[in-house]
């Protein structure tokens, strides 16, 4: 087996998923690699982004008779870019990019200051608001650990929802904020979810403590939805205790 | 007077200056302040950027009447986003963005790993290969300085073609090089140029020591031309001892 370390600018893809007559990453990765080795090849990814959202440390697996992994490279991203890359490298037995990963680590980027950003609008929101960090930092902490996040997804898989969120932090960027979410994994729209419900509590629109409740109850239909894919980032896929990178992948 | 700070993404642009036909940073704010502030308006740039160069701190300025500078700003960035942004501020009295100005900083970005990458490839010159960055700065060392640089402008301007280069910095980044420049004024594409000379000597095509030679016998013809526009960032402008920043036009 094989699997390839991606990026990918989510904003002309509906998402990862193959999908019958739509453009998708998995779609393109898919085609480019049966054009490369000429056999038909699956793919898995590690996180399953959706249509807008974007992907710096994407893992995606795939069984296949590989010869040279840097002519393999180097061929995908002929046929894929510029809006994917890839780097690729021989996989352990018995690795899954998705069953075998242990954490996902998204970031979320918000730009407050007035004026957009022509070179960062395709992967930020713009949103010229002041927003409360100590107050969106104090509802982060009532999110971390393992709850039953059914509140915060769209469509709940027959697994259940229950999800260990290991970390949510609020930062101070130059000119915006930057929320991180790492969690064992993510359900459908959560990271997005959460976000736009602490963006409600840095306005002043919800009290932080009222963020335990919204959690406890369970009803997606009082939380206020999620907030736009653009800002999101796929960013890292821990296996074991270490993130698997380009920079590993090459090496 | 007025001016603005604006930043563009120089992609879809001919360049900053008036074209008839052609679309470019400056056509683009003209319409946008006639139609603003109902009056024809000539804007004047600090910095006239080439065909698919970018700026993240351009200054221009104009003169009109303005009531209310930050729903000027909130009007333009409505006409001009997402590959256009500003912010407006009162200039001082006989300020000209051009004129006024005592340096202006370009930042010239290059990828030098084999991934390409799907967030940067718009600004970013995706370069894969090995350059000495020792060699590169004993170069750029030899060109610190005033000196004429006939040998790396494309149209030698009225006025001569002596300019002060105050800075050539080369820096590693974490997947690339980046090389700052910084002078009191800069000719017609000598930053491409002079990075090309220092990608040239990077590569061992050319020994570090002949740049002084090739800077002296002022003949284009033995430079190696410009590298490519999409790399090049128009990062600040000075003016007295202090860059003028979005973040000053603000306050």
């Amino acid at each position: 087996g094989s699997d390839v370390c991606s990026s990918d600018l989510g904003t002309g893809f509906h998402g990862w998923a193959r999908q019958a007559g739509l453009r998708t990453v998995q779609g393109a990765l898919e085609v480019a690699l049966e054009r490369a080795l000429r056999e038909p090849v699956q793919v898995v990814a590690a996180g399953r982004t959706d249509a807008g959202v974007h992907a710096r440390g994407q893992v995606a697996s795939f069984r296949a008779a590989v010869d040279d992994l840097e002519a393999l490279a180097r061929a995908l991203n002929g046929m894929l870019g510029p809006e994917i890359a890839v780097a690729a490298r021989e996989a352990p037995e018995g690795f899954h990019a998705r069953f075998s990963a242990t954490a996902r680590e998204y970031v979320y980027r918000i730009r407050t200051v007035a004026e957009p950003d022509p070179f960062g609008h395709r992967y930020v929101w713009h949103l010229p608001e002041d927003l409360s960090v100590p107050a969106m930092r104090a509802a982060a902490a009532l999110l971390v650990g393992e709850h039953d996040f059914a509140a915060f997804c769209r469509r709940p898989p027959s697994g259940g929802t229950v999800r260990r969120l290991e970390r949510l932090s609020v930062r101070r960027t130059g000119e915006g904020i930057e929320i991180g979410a790492r969690a064992n994994a993510f359900l459908h729209q959560m990271v997005r979810s959460l976000v736009r419900m602490l963006v409600d509590v840095g306005r002043g629109k919800v009290d932080p403590a009222a963020v335990a409740g919204i959690l406890a109850a369970g009803d997606r239909s009082r939380t206020p939805g999620p907030a736009p894919a653009q800002g999101l980032t796929l960013e890292r896929v821990v296996y074991g205790r270490r993130p698997l990178t380009a920079a590993r992948a090459r090496g």
